[in-house]
């Protein structure tokens, strides 16, 4: 089933998503942005899509229309477009409920949360998006399966009280995961050592942590109770206090997680 | 070059090392366990290697002699081997220093550390494992070079001050990655949340990390510099005050880093 979708807003999801979305046979009515430039960016390597820098959307022959902007920016554009009689209106967000679309002039509302880090220079396939999908009204909700579906991306229905719940989860497993590796980085750096040497061993945690679930696949020092080695590491940390302190805490963490 | 080799240790560590080496074309002479089984374990899979549980290696054939037990075990063996003439001694610990082995019979010693996590369950292949080499005798490094060239490894001569710094890098990129992704699993799951959602997400995150490195690679509500989103995470983790000091401390690490 092909639909008629516009996207509001012109940043990495929006660019991503957009292609994504033609790709799999839907046709992209329009893209929006407030910098005509931007949305132009985006319709370039689009098949035949108008740019547009207004949101009355009234002549449009979109069904579906999808908010991609930054979460403070979602309620404005939400209030203000115009959207043509019986449309969906959707965001983008892991962080905003269903309410925040509640005095727009669309028919029904949804959530369609592409839980992904994108970046405009990696290719992604959508295969590897989970989208975490929400409406109150079921044939919407029908709708979004069948365009997460159409993408080949796992989807679960989520509500927003749950989205938050993984959107937590998610800053633990990704923005802090990359920090931590970060960290690593810096500390190889300081010492004049090549971070390349780490890259396997990262690879192999993470494979293994996947395969068989954390727990199962924690090692280091604060699992085998090496008190000697954490201190040692304590130590060796002390010429910045707040990286002693993570070392100590994450530490502590994994001491009484088991 | 081909070296006849004497493994001294029966944990994970001996046993991918036996059979990578012995794949490698070296032979393995002698395996050595206090549990006589335990070395058995790892004998039974290789060609022609005897097990024992006695430390008197002066009739060995081998050159060199690969202690791969436990960092407090480390001193026990090393002092307690009987090794033949001319023969090279090195231990596998990240910990340890050379000093550990200075009590010994060996004519040389040297570290031969795999930076890698090892699990009997999972295959590795060990192209894809650092190893960190030292030895204050040229000649001894040049045959570590060799061993770990043999098997395909990229290596590095790293003094034990500076693998020190790589073990404390290690357990960030790694050990505590790994338990940051427990988190995650554990949020979820109190949620009644399917842990595979997040995968894909880990994943690309990872990836993106190791081509672009983490700085480039940081994504999140606090490199965003986003308090709203900080503040209601927070306060979602109020049923666990570690996990949100956990949360405070690395979100201030980042918003400080950047």
């Amino acid at each position: 089933m092909k639909f008629d979708i516009a996207i509001l807003g012109s940043g990495n999801v929006a660019w991503h998503l957009s292609a994504a979305l033609e790709n799999a046979g839907h046709e992209i009515t329009e893209v929006y942005s407030r910098n005509l430039d931007h949305a132009r960016k985006i319709t370039g390597r689009l098949y035949a899509t108008e740019a547009t820098d207004r949101l009355d959307f009234s002549e449009s022959k979109a069904r579906v229309f999808i908010i991609a902007v930054a979460d403070q920016a979602i309620s404005e554009v939400a209030d203000a477009v115009i959207l043509p009689e019986n449309s969906i209106l959707v965001h983008t967000s892991g962080s905003m409920g269903l309410e925040i679309l509640e005095y727009s002039s669309a028919s029904y509302t949804g959530i369609f949360y592409p839980l992904q880090t994108f970046s405009q220079k990696r290719e992604l396939d959508f295969a590897d998006v989970s989208i975490l999908l929400e409406s109150e009204d079921q044939e919407t909700l029908q709708i979004l399966k069948k365009l997460a579906s159409s993408l080949n991306s796992p989807h679960y229905t989520v509500k927003s009280k749950d989205r938050k719940a993984v959107h937590v989860a998610a800053v633990f497993a990704s923005n802090f995961t990359n920090h931590l590796i970060g960290i690593a980085e810096e500390i190889m750096n300081r010492q004049g050592l090549d971070v390349e040497m780490l890259k396997p061993l990262i690879i192999e945690q993470i494979s293994k942590c996947l395969q068989i679930g954390a727990r199962g696949a924690q090692t280091g020092p604060a699992i085998r109770v090496d008190f000697p080695t954490l201190e040692a590491h304590h130590q060796f940390l002390n010429y910045n206090e707040q990286l002693a302190e993570i070392y100590r805490l994450i530490s502590q963490d994994i001491l009484d997680a088991n």
